[in-house]
C-alpha cells in the first residue's frame, strides 16, 4: 500500500476515534459515499474537521478505516483492472484469496464481513463499498448492464467470504487457493463478461 | 407440507418451548444432526422426551423448528431431485425463489439466514443442514466430488440469500425471479455436474 495504513494514525483519546469512526460509519451507511463529508461526520463526532483528516485523512482513508478494512482494496484491484476483460474473474479470485488466505489479514477481514452481514452493515456495502469501491473498478471490465454483473460478482464472492474464511464449511474452506480459483472461476469470468441471457 | 407445521405444535408454556428449542439448537449445533437424539435434547432442557416428540414430533422437524425455518426444505427439493442431473441447477433456483421470493414465507427464512451468518450459527449450517438435508438430496445428482460440489452450490446460494434479501442489493434484490434462474442457473448447472478442473 502507498499510504500509511489508516491503523497506524490513531488520534490520542480511543474515546475520540471511536466516536468519529462510529459518526463516520453512520453516515457512510446513510447517506453514501458520496453524500459523506469529513466535515460533516467531524461535527457529527464533535471534533474539528482537521483533527479527522489529520488522524485518518483523505475521505476513502476514513471510510476503510470506519469498516475496519486492513488493506486498501483499491490497491489490491488496481492489477486486476489493468489486465482487462480477458481472465478478469481468474485475477479477481487470485488477488482477493491473496489478500483472504494472509493469516495476518485475516482476522481483520473476517471482523470486516461480519459488520456488513450484521444487522445495518448492509447499508455500508450498498450505499458506499459497491458504488464507491467496486464500481468504478471492477465495473470497467464488464461491457454492459454493470450493475447486473457487479451483483451477481458481489453474490458469488459474498458466499465464498461466508464459506470459506466465516463459516468454514469443508472443503470449501481447506482447499488450496488454485482450486478455488479454478474452480470458481469460470463462474465470475461469466458475470464480467459472459452471455446473460 | 405432508405434516403439520412445527409452529402449530406449541408446547403450552412458551418458557418450556423455547428451552427445548434453545438446547436442540445448542445439541445439532456441537453434535450434528446424526449425534443428536431428543431424548439428549429433553434431558439437557430438563423434560420428558414424550413431550418433546408430542410438541416438536420428529428429529427432522424439531431441527425444523429449532432454526425456525418456515418451510420444509425435503418437500421442497424434491422435485428438485426426482429430474435428475439435467437442468438441476435451474430447478433449484426456482424452487429456491418460490419460497424466498412468497411473501408469507419470506420473513421467516430472512430471519433463519440471519440466525445462520451470526456468530456460532455456522455449525448448524456445517454440522446438521448440510450432512442431514443437503447432502441426502442434492448430492444424488452430483456424479462425482460430491463434497466439493455441495460447498460451491452453497456457496453461491449462500451469497444469493445475503445479496437479494438480506442486504438488498440491486438491481439482484428485485429483479423478476426468472432472470435470476437466467443469469445464475448455469453457474450451479456447472457446479452440479460440469467440469471442476
Amino acid at each position: 500500500m502507498s499510504s500509511p495504513s489508516p491503523r497506524g494514525r490513531r488520534p490520542g483519546s480511543p474515546d475520540t476515534r471511536a466516536t468519529v469512526l462510529a459518526a463516520a460509519r453512520d453516515s457512510f451507511a446513510a447517506a453514501g459515499f458520496a453524500g459523506t463529508t469529513v466535515r460533516g461526520v467531524a461535527a457529527a463526532a464533535g471534533v474539528d474537521a482537521a483533527l479527522v483528516h489529520h488522524y485518518f485523512g483523505t475521505k476513502h482513508e476514513l471510510f476503510l478505516a470506519a469498516v475496519e478494512l486492513p488493506v486498501d482494496p483499491r490497491t489490491r484491484l488496481a492489477p486486476v483492472v489493468a489486465g482487462g476483460p480477458d481472465g478478469a474473474g481468474t485475477r479477481l479470485l487470485r488477488a482477493f484469496l491473496g489478500a483472504w488466505d494472509d493469516p495476518e489479514l485475516q482476522p481483520g477481514l473476517v471482523a470486516a464481513a461480519r459488520t456488513v452481514v450484521a444487522p445495518g452493515g448492509d447499508r455500508l456495502l450498498r450505499n458506499a463499498f459497491i458504488p464507491a469501491i467496486l464500481a468504478p473498478t471492477l465495473g470497467q471490465l464488464m461491457p454492459d448492464r454493470q450493475d447486473d454483473r457487479l451483483a451477481l460478482v458481489v453474490s458469488q464472492v459474498l458466499g465464498l467470504v461466508l464459506a470459506r474464511y466465516v463459516m468454514k464449511i469443508e472443503p470449501l474452506a481447506s482447499l488450496p487457493a488454485e482450486q478455488v480459483v479454478t474452480e470458481m472461476g469460470p463462474t465470475l469470468q461469466r458475470y464480467f463478461t459472459g452471455d446473460l441471457t
